[in-house]
């Protein structure tokens, strides 16, 4: 079943009080495709300049990750460059070039059309519409965005909300797309626009799994030494799609699954800059991090006598 | 088996961006007494002043809070006014008047030396190990503190630290009594200076539970409507003990239900003004929104095939 994602494949210069990096491979494919392989192959769609350090995409290959749908254009590729304040609350952008991404117009390389499971990584909206027009039948489709879309084209972002299965985005622009500083609310909001379920990432607090009359929440894993937030949001997506890809049944039991996915890669993306925290985790390693975090949140449900 | 607590038993003037009220009964004491009670009886120490409307907590009596160790002194009652951000996120103190509690000494009454579950409120650490001195064999002493006392009697806190079970603090104030800005690393620094277990509540984002080498997280209830935080942390620490004090049980499991029990009381806390939150709550409500608490992070833990 093939597992499908659009979205930026950037060089990352990021500072944060730890440390910092210059042109390192980044954005929102990149992230979310090194995590989803961990857990099933995955194909990607993206652009990058003539001076992307390939090499690198192509050692990441043999993990399962299939960069053919990524362009190779003549230009600069994404950059974003970025600095996190001391605790890694909060962060400011000191550049963004969107080089060859400025034009990008992305096409589903051969065979991609049939994908089944598919992620919109946050692209304009109007793109976002593209891919979905050329992918055949679905079976469960999840966008993210951000605020720069939600101000500049919310029509189209409106009409991308129609279509897809489910929003994945973080707390502020849950709350800058639905007016409503509740985030409960801003979820109800959203679902009232199109998508069965929406995921509301919320950093180091964990995430919330909004359906209709139902909530689920996941922690983050509890972390002693962060390194790096950037990419976080992304392999959270890469772990909840490359779970759906791997077992194919869309319910509410396997999106709560999911979701423990979804936040162990979060866990390891933030353990190393850039994609670094991926380089030496295993299947095992994910599997055990899972229990893990299923015993973080277990509540013993045998009521004992006094 | 006899529940204890001691802190302020105040007079509240709140203003939120949803209405205001003017010398409400509060104080960490009422709150924790009004959320412990749905559970188990309650024994409260504090002071009020002789402006007191002791009405209402005659009122509160027949829940099961026993007020006999109130002090009732001559001269003003503690009073704190505060007011709340748009988004109830932060807060401002406007005035606190100590009053009475200025001079307050606390004196258990008859009977309470033998209490076995004891939650020492914010306030003095000196008070707070003068209590500790008056009661004979508890079973499990949890406390308290804030900022001020974190700055101000940093080594009479210390000393406390050293002879509870338990320390039960925000997240902002375990950074501070810590020094390390990472709440994981700060719960593990708290437990090496004395309890075997320490909370760490995060407001909306629910709370931690951290024991050596073994964490637990419990999220706040999904609520649309959010009237007043104020007392929220108190009748979480209300539920926590009440429900000790029926189980009787120190023991992990015990302790991940009561903090359960915990935020099902913040939840109900936070949805009116100063105790109106509980006004209607019954024993049922309690339990049925401690399943819903429950669903809230239950993870199907069967692995399907795909």
């Amino acid at each position: 079943m093939t597992l499908l994602v659009v979205g930026s494949v950037a060089l990352d210069s990021i500072s944060t009080p730890f440390g910092s990096t210059a042109d390192a491979i980044g954005g929102s494919a990149v992230f979310f495709a090194v995590a989803a392989s961990l857990l099933h192959p995955v194909r990607v769609v993206g652009v990058v300049g003539d001076d992307y350090p390939v090499h690198e995409l192509d050692r990441l290959a043999s993990r399962g990750i299939d960069w053919s749908g990524v362009e190779r254009a003549v230009g600069e590729s994404f950059r974003w460059k970025g600095k996190y304040s001391y605790d890694l609350q909060s962060r400011e952008t000191l550049e963004t070039r969107l080089g060859v991404f400025a034009n990008f117009q992305p096409k589903l390389p051969p065979g991609a059309e049939d994908a089944k499971i598919v992620f919109l990584g946050n692209i304009d909206p109007v793109l976002q519409l593209g891919i979905l027009d050329q992918v055949k039948s679905p079976l469960f489709v999840a966008a993210d965005t951000m605020n720069y879309w939600i101000q500049s084209k919310r029509d189209d972002l409106m009409k991308l909300l129609a279509r897809v299965d489910m929003l994945m985005v973080n707390d502020s622009e849950a709350r800058e797309l639905s007016g409503d500083w509740n985030v409960h609310r801003a979820g109800r909001w959203i679902l009232e626009h199109g998508p069965k379920r929406v995921v509301i990432k919320q950093g180091e607090y964990g995430a919330l799994l909004i359906e209709p009359g139902r909530s689920f929440h996941i922690p983050a894993f509890p972390l002693e030494e962060v390194f790096d937030p950037t990419g976080a949001g992304d392999a959270f997506a890469g772990g909840f799609m490359g779970y759906l890809g791997r077992t194919k049944v869309i319910d509410t039991a396997h999106m709560r699954r999911a979701m423990v996915y979804g936040a162990t890669m979060g866990s390891y993306s933030v353990s190393g800059f850039g994609v670094k925290g991926f380089e030496t985790v295993t299947t095992e390693d994910v599997e055990k991090r899972v229990q893990q975090f299923i015993d973080l949140t277990h509540v013993p449900m045998a009521e004992p006598e006094g």
